[in-house]
């Protein structure tokens, strides 16, 4: 897998196959023969540059079936969990898969990603897009994530939920933490935050934080700065705690 | 080097040596022993927790001789960098060595942080704060970075700069840069960005975004919710660019 | 002048002749006849309530050929410069007249707005626009402001400037102003509210304060609450200072 | 009454006496012959200007036992609501009166203020603040507002409530308004917004909004600017709606 892009920015991913758009054809030999900073030509002369991607061209390109978590939403909680590389991390609710191919690009081949997907059609969509991948750190789980966790010793540094009713797991994912690790919440709205709080306090958690990260972007052009007039007012609230 | 927190969740890095506080004594064979979520007590009955450490643990312990980056600004770089384990970064204006560390954290033994730093007092103290962890992927310059990177072909995914004048850098970061890398400015004060965006359009860098993070907590106590009425008004900003 | 809302909430401006829409006519007696809490129906059965107008019923209905100042800032200027009735006001870059006609409403009759604007076309915007109301507190100056204030005595409690370069008229602003009346300067940029800044510091105003207000609003629906996920991230920044 | 400030923009408020401060004393005299504009000094040669005192000043300097109103959340409601001068306002929970004070300064003679304030210390305070202006259009009512307002026709442009539960007042609050009047409710938290909500529906209230605001001061001394790094996270919510 490549991914080249045009002169626009707009980023397509190619594989060891020919790259054909409504602007030509790349053959596959030339595909296969290109390295990092390459120029890539079609037959009717447009030019692609191929990259070095990260893991965001590949979540930006990949097939998805509903929203996915931003970029900050998703730094904020390797900014406050300090998740690493050789971190294990189990999540629920994975949607397409976002997230479990961000932490599992964190957390390297010594890590670990277990991923539990209620949804038949959602991890349908989840395994093509971690086959698109090289990615051997990840267990997909399709299962109802109420009945139980399979993991079974206090070995997981963060778990991280994106699930309507996260109070559901609080309890199991207090037993497959390790004593240190943190558990990060994403929900929309107050009333999930507030019922996830009181049974993080329930179940044991301390140091429970419930934070709402915003991003807004300046303007600079042409010697004139001002914030960007749009912006998202709200993506979701992320509440932190941690097993002490 | 183990971590250890009491019950109102402070935190204390214990060595292999007898541990002393106020509240007593735990000697060096019981710190020896512990494992993650043993509780050690104080001869005067003080009880502590032996926790799996994260890096901010160890950040927020370390010695510092500066103000150091915020979680979420760092967070925020992850997020939009999408660096991961393996990684090649560079990084400029250590201060204290936190970025360093978070950096090391998740790149991993397979990836590198390269850190510059021209002030002798503060190198010395990013060398006491590398000593007290395990990580073997840190080089450290002592030099004056605008005398130029000393790195030597185009294998670094991220370049993060924290200088005064982080334009003095911008063409040889372009230079270390893959072609699909980023930079990332970190800057307090509007006219920092707005010479930084200037000299990145100069040097061929795409994709320029100045953002600013903001996080804000929210309050759930007594069945009482509200946002926290503090909240930095301010970090710093921070400006992405892209090697396209 | 009545204002009439259907149950959506639309509303529509009556003067004393018959209405006319799509939903069916109202008759010229019905609308003279009508006092406020009234329901009026056209022949076609579609029912408006007559309603108390304010003044901003009247700025959202009135006619335009431009961006107008939104609700939160002129009420950022009311709640920091404290002005009331009996104010004297004077006003450059009018725009349609949404801020002329704010003011005028606020300081009453006793009070005065006085307002600059060089556009022929703006002129006759802001003209039609006053006639439509009962105003008789509003001097409109079609002439460039840059060539100095009319006014000639220091009896002036505030001068709001929306002009693309404020700078031009601060020092004539300084001679019209009350020894504690304010200035407010509202500007996109932040090289205008540099600008000004200085120049509001040579002429020797103080308690220079740049503001920047946000209005987010919360949802609360189905018992879910939840930040409105847009929101405008910036309107303008507001400089305000005090001639003392 | 005048108000006097010094160099460094403190201000007092001076009466017809005497004026004494550890820098000095202005003889009565000398303060009763000054006019807005002149310079007053002490016998000590500290230095006073005197300034047209707006209301602003009056609700810094006057006595008080609460929390007031900030400004941007008055300016709020003003630009929120478009009133103005002939308003009729109800208001309750006054606490040392500072709303009220402002209101009543905006609605002049014309218009006027009733104001409910359960505590009878708080009544006093306000009956003394009141008593230091020349505002003859405000009612204050020692009672308990959830026995009803004495108002007795759809004649209040707006009623104002800061209190606890104000859910309380809010069938009542629409009998007094005109149709086409306001209501606007301060809250801290959002659990008093959620149930402000569900009643202002029960009883036919349109148009509700729940609006945040908030004010970031940007800072721009010796050419460089930057957000102030201090700033209130939160004040409030205020929840507005109309009786349409």
């Amino acid at each position: 897998m490549k991914v080249i892009v045009d002169k626009k920015g707009r980023k397509y991913i190619v594989k060891d196959k020919e790259f054909s758009s409504e602007k030509g054809i790349i053959s596959k030999e030339d595909i296969m023969n290109a390295e990092i900073g390459d120029e890539l030509e079609t037959h009717m002369g447009k030019k692609y540059r191929v990259i070095s991607p990260n893991i965001n061209d590949y979540i930006d390109l990949m097939k998805r079936k509903c929203a996915i978590l931003l970029p900050q939403d998703l730094g904020l909680i390797v900014g406050f969990t300090g998740i690493g590389y050789k971190s294990k991390i189990v999540e629920a609710g994975s949607g397409a898969g976002s997230s479990l191919l961000f932490f599992a690009n964190i957390v390297g081949p010594e890590g670990h990603v277990s991923s539990y997907e209620i949804r038949e059609d959602f991890v349908e969509v989840i395994k093509e897009n971690i086959n698109g991948t090289e990615f051997n750190n990840i267990t997909l789980n399709h299962q109802d994530v109420t009945e139980g966790f399979i993991e079974d010793d206090e070995s997981t540094d963060l778990v991280f939920l994106d699930l309507p009713r996260p109070g559901d797991v609080i309890e199991d994912a207090y037993r497959i933490l390790k004593m240190g690790g943190f558990i990060a919440i994403y929900t929309p709205f107050v009333e999930q935050f507030q019922i996830a709080s009181k049974i993080l306090r329930k179940y044991g958690f301390k140091q429970i934080n419930i934070r709402e990260g915003n991003v807004r972007e300046m303007e600079y052009k042409n010697n004139r700065t001002r914030p960007n007039s749009r912006m998202a007012g709200h993506t979701g609230y992320i509440t932190f705690a941690r097993k002490i």
